[in-house]
């Protein structure tokens, strides 16, 4: 393996559980003005304050799904025709399988129609899918307009809506087309989590699992003891969750905001994920589903490279199971494995850049020899 | 009218016109690593310090149009075969009509298809419809990959392949999803100009003459004297005007690259413009013409606003029809003209946002009573 040089880093603020904060506010610090806050809180759609800070406009324009819009897109209208003119809402299909271009278009149609202009807000009231394809429409739309995440998923709150990826799927692999491009507010409003699934909250859980290992061991210690709570919506270790998430992705993305080195660790398990995803074809699994069993995959490669103990493996193995997470992957046969993974954005001239654990609580990105990641596909596919 | 604040600028450059530079370059500052060069002169291909400073990558795609890749591609391969491994071509259909998702998707396919990653170099080699559209894949493929501008009309040398505005077209209007993302270099052959078409040199020719009622009368003064050769393509007249036209755009989109404000100003004559191109459906009018005519009627309106005199109106009218462009707008009936206007990326809230000359040399956005408006497209609209 030949690890990649890592610019020295900022040290990661202590994880400090305050089980009893009403409302959080974690920053993403970047140049240009383009800094951003993200709340999280109970109730923060129905508090003004939520919203003052937003830029000014006659038109804000919703974007949610057909699964989420009945719940919740009036309780948001509501909130933001103090702050509006016209609030209108437009709503997608649902699902990965619609994250693509003529879903994208029909953003801009809806626009162009309704006379948006420059100023014109966009908010994504969903999941992933919803903010990615939303944010990724804000980012074109007359060369950028602003957008605001309004997270509804355990995922999108701790992963996806924070740090400005943007993009849309293509059928040779995930989020192919996109931009780095960042809200100008993200609102985790965590009473929408209530309603939420429970194969959607283990979706969510898989991120959060996630950033132990790359970089707080102390965190995952919290989470093997507090994983029933989250699993049965406990507002408070939720609170705790999403707010030390969302710390570790602004340390990263504050310090690496387009990828140049340090925020390839936060693809942990995902390169084995996405061959998942795209193998299976997108919206079999869910992200977070796929998520979970790369990351097994990914701490197998991790263990197979002399980097971290089978005790290890067997540790995070147990948690991703015990959140209600796939740890065995589909048998996609080995070609298309491989050839699923070799589409990776990671990927460098075809060669395959994983992300490894290369001591508990810290990643890095590099190449394996083949055998390995066969030997690892194999152990790990579903017989 | 009430024109809007500007900040305080930068003085521009004084017009140096040197006839005998073998090779120029101009340079466009800007921060965070996105400055670059923009290379004029002849025989520019064939010179391998042309391309030293590209970034290295294994794979190279041309992209161009059914029109210039028979003249130039090869030429173009052959030099760049001693930097990249592999060297593609990809061959759009050529016009305004097809700068649309269809083809922009066609670039995806194609890099997908040919293993391209977050290294591969796209090539624009083509004019305005080729560098925007190229430009915008680069922005968005895998979230950003490198680009290098190969203009090959003199209107995309002098403008469109510099500043880091792409996109493409939607049927409401033009250019309306797209991104600010900066080519690594541009480098304007000029020899390539000698197998321009009448019409696609007097196209370019607009936005030349556009430089100097918005900055630089010295510059208009020049092109009254030097027209005659400019037609005639002599290369050190056709060297002096790219250069100071590019001078001219980066002194612009180096104190505003996102059209904050200044950035405008090199709007003058296109919403006029842009209402007879998507009017008359893109691709009726080669966009110069549009702008030429555009400018007129810019014209009318600065001077119906009390900005400018008769005389002044005159003079631009004069040299805009010695450039071979239409002064007379086409009969698209007031509503639908108001109607395009109204899409404008400049517009706000449904209200117009004109560029009109302050005084000559320098030109403001402002808003305009729609009687005066309407005033103006019924004297300049054809019979």
């Amino acid at each position: 393996m030949t690890p990649q040089p890592q610019p020295q880093l900022q040290p990661l603020p202590p994880f400090k559980p305050d089980l009893h904060a009403p409302i959080e506010r974690v920053d993403i610090a970047l140049s240009e003005g383009r800094s951003y806050p993200i709340w999280i809180g109970p109730e923060l759609w129905s508090n003004p304050d939520t919203w003052r800070a937003l830029p000014k406009a006659r038109l804000a324009l919703i974007v949610s799904n057909t699964v989420v819009a009945p719940l919740y897109a009036q309780h948001l209208m509501n909130a933001l025709k103090a702050h509006y003119e016209r609030v209108e809402l437009l709503v997608l299909p649902d699902g990965e399988g619609h994250k693509t271009w003529l879903t994208l278009n029909s953003i801009f149609d809806h626009l162009l129609g309704a006379g948006a202009d420059r100023k014109t807000v966009l908010f994504a009231l969903g999941g992933g899918v919803v903010g990615d394809i939303t944010g990724f429409a804000a980012a074109c739309f007359m060369r950028g307009v602003p957008f605001v995440q309004v997270p509804t998923t355990l995922l999108a709150q701790v992963d996806s809506s924070v740090g400005g990826k943007t993009a849309v799927n293509h059928p040779l692999g995930k989020n192919m087309v996109g931009a780095f491009y960042q809200p100008v507010q993200v609102v985790c409003d965590l009473g929408v989590l209530q309603t939420l699934p429970a194969r959607e909250l283990s979706a969510g859980l898989a991120e959060i699992i996630k950033y132990g290992p790359i970089a707080d061991m102390a965190f995952l210690d919290w989470l093997d003891t507090h994983l029933t709570s989250l699993i049965n919506k406990d507002p408070q270790a939720l609170a705790v969750a999403v707010k030390r998430s969302c710390e570790i992705k602004a340390w990263v993305v504050s310090q690496d905001e387009k990828e140049g080195g340090l925020r390839a660790i936060l693809n942990f398990g995902h390169t084995f994920g996405h061959a998942i995803e795209s193998g299976l074809g997108f919206g079999e699994w869910l992200h977070g589903e796929a998520v979970g069993c790369g990351m097994v995959m990914a701490c197998e490669l991790s263990h197979a490279l002399g980097l971290v103990d089978r005790a290890f493996v067997h540790r995070m193995t147990e948690l991703i199971t015990k959140a209600g997470l796939p740890t065995r992957a589909p048998d996609l046969g080995l070609e298309t494995f491989l050839e699923h993974m070799s589409h990776d954005k990671k990927a460098v001239g075809g060669e395959i850049q994983f992300v490894v654990i290369k001591r508990p609580g810290e990643a890095v990105v590099c190449k394996a020899p083949q055998a390995l990641v066969q030997k690892v596909i194999e152990t790990c596919t579903s017989p």
